[in-house]
């Protein structure tokens, strides 16, 4: 497998970018629009076809480069069922698969975070989003987040994986690139708590600010449809 | 094999974690004093036990993490033979190994960055420290840094390596995690040069500003062998 974990240190973001070779299909995953040139000169480089891409959930803190990335190189995009966003060409739902030539992703439908918030398994590692970060999990205070959602996908989907099961979050900002199943376990000081109450009153009370880019990215994330051009100068356009 | 990369934003370095299991042995690659407390953390939680820390080269961007290290955990501290620290445990050449239970580096002599630089390599992948970045190279003007030497650590050593090998440089600024030998030897545009003159030519004239930290950093580095409580408060007072 042909495996990049990329980062924009903007918004803390990791991007993934997956292909098995012959005909050299690719997929990425939670691309951010200002990063699009570098993904699609290393797709180039590595000599590879990107088909399809995938949002994990619609974000709040950049702006994704899924229409771009549709835009430019015809790729197939893909989110859950329930997102927002105006247009996308496949609607996944759990228990779904999402496949390119030699790999196959399982769907794993883990809301919480958002409404729309899913993880992309391969039998030896998982994509979880916003839901189970390192040490962390995704807020759950805005865009029909929901604590007791968020618990119910950790504790009895993701938590259910085999231990060994490598986890790529979308996000880190301490600076860890990969963790476990096994070690967020055990490990995780959000996922100490007794109950899915006792989590519910944990996330309810984190007082976060909102997202720096919020306010642009949210718009801009459900215009998706749109040529991406004229999201860049709509989406821009709210903050002035 | 556990592989940890590990990234300090302030100064753009990766860190490296390697272990294989029965006893838990471990060894960290171009720690960073600030994360000190997070790599322990880690090797902790993952159950290893602390047994080399190895630096690639004198750094000048940021604090070695080496010596508290050792002060913390009774590592060995590995440097290589040409390097102006004051105390280190191991002091490596060409050709020799360092090991770890299950686990054996190849050490490769490649100066030009400094004259103490060297690269670490397992069969499938190579540590290149601030010798090969990804798409880059490491600067040469100062430290005894030598483009011609660089020239030849890479063409004649770094680049001899498999085209697969996986390449783990020291830093990155712009979001790559990985490359492999193949591609930079086709895609590092600092690599395009025709002879050793014309590398020498293009690293001569970069004109780069020094590293923010490097009056603190340097000084520090080549205080290993102090207890580091006392290298912080001493480097810290070289910019007062």
């Amino acid at each position: 497998m042909i495996f990049r974990q990329l980062f924009d240190s903007t918004s803390g973001t990791y991007t993934y970018i997956l292909a098995s070779r012959p005909g050299g299909e690719a997929l990425i995953i939670d691309p951010v629009l200002e990063k699009v040139d570098r993904y699609l000169q290393l797709i180039r480089e590595l000599d590879l076809k990107l088909v399809k891409a995938v949002d994990t959930h619609l974000h709040a803190d950049h702006i994704t480069g899924l229409g771009a990335l549709r835009d430019r190189t015809h790729c197939i995009t893909v989110m859950g069922e329930q997102t927002h966003a105006d247009v996308v060409s496949m609607r996944v739902a759990e228990g779904d698969r999402v496949e390119i030539e030699g790999l196959r992703l399982d769907v794993l439908y883990t809301p919480g975070h958002t409404d729309d918030s899913y993880s992309y398994r391969l039998p030896d590692r998982v994509f979880t989003g916003d839901t189970l970060l390192i040490r962390g999990t995704g807020r759950t205070d805005f865009q029909n987040g929901d604590p007791r959602a968020q618990y119910d996908s950790i504790f009895n989907k993701l938590l259910k994986l085999p231990e060994a099961t490598l986890v790529y979050p979308a996000h880190d900002y301490k600076g860890d690139t990969v963790s476990t199943i096994g070690e967020e376990k055990l490990f995780n000081p959000r996922l100490k708590v007794k109950s899915m109450d006792e989590y519910a009153e944990l996330m309810n009370n984190l007082k976060l600010p909102n997202p720096k880019m919020m306010d642009v990215a949210v718009p801009a994330n459900m215009r998706v449809g749109l040529h991406q051009e004229e999201v860049a100068r709509k989406g821009w356009a709210l903050t002035a």
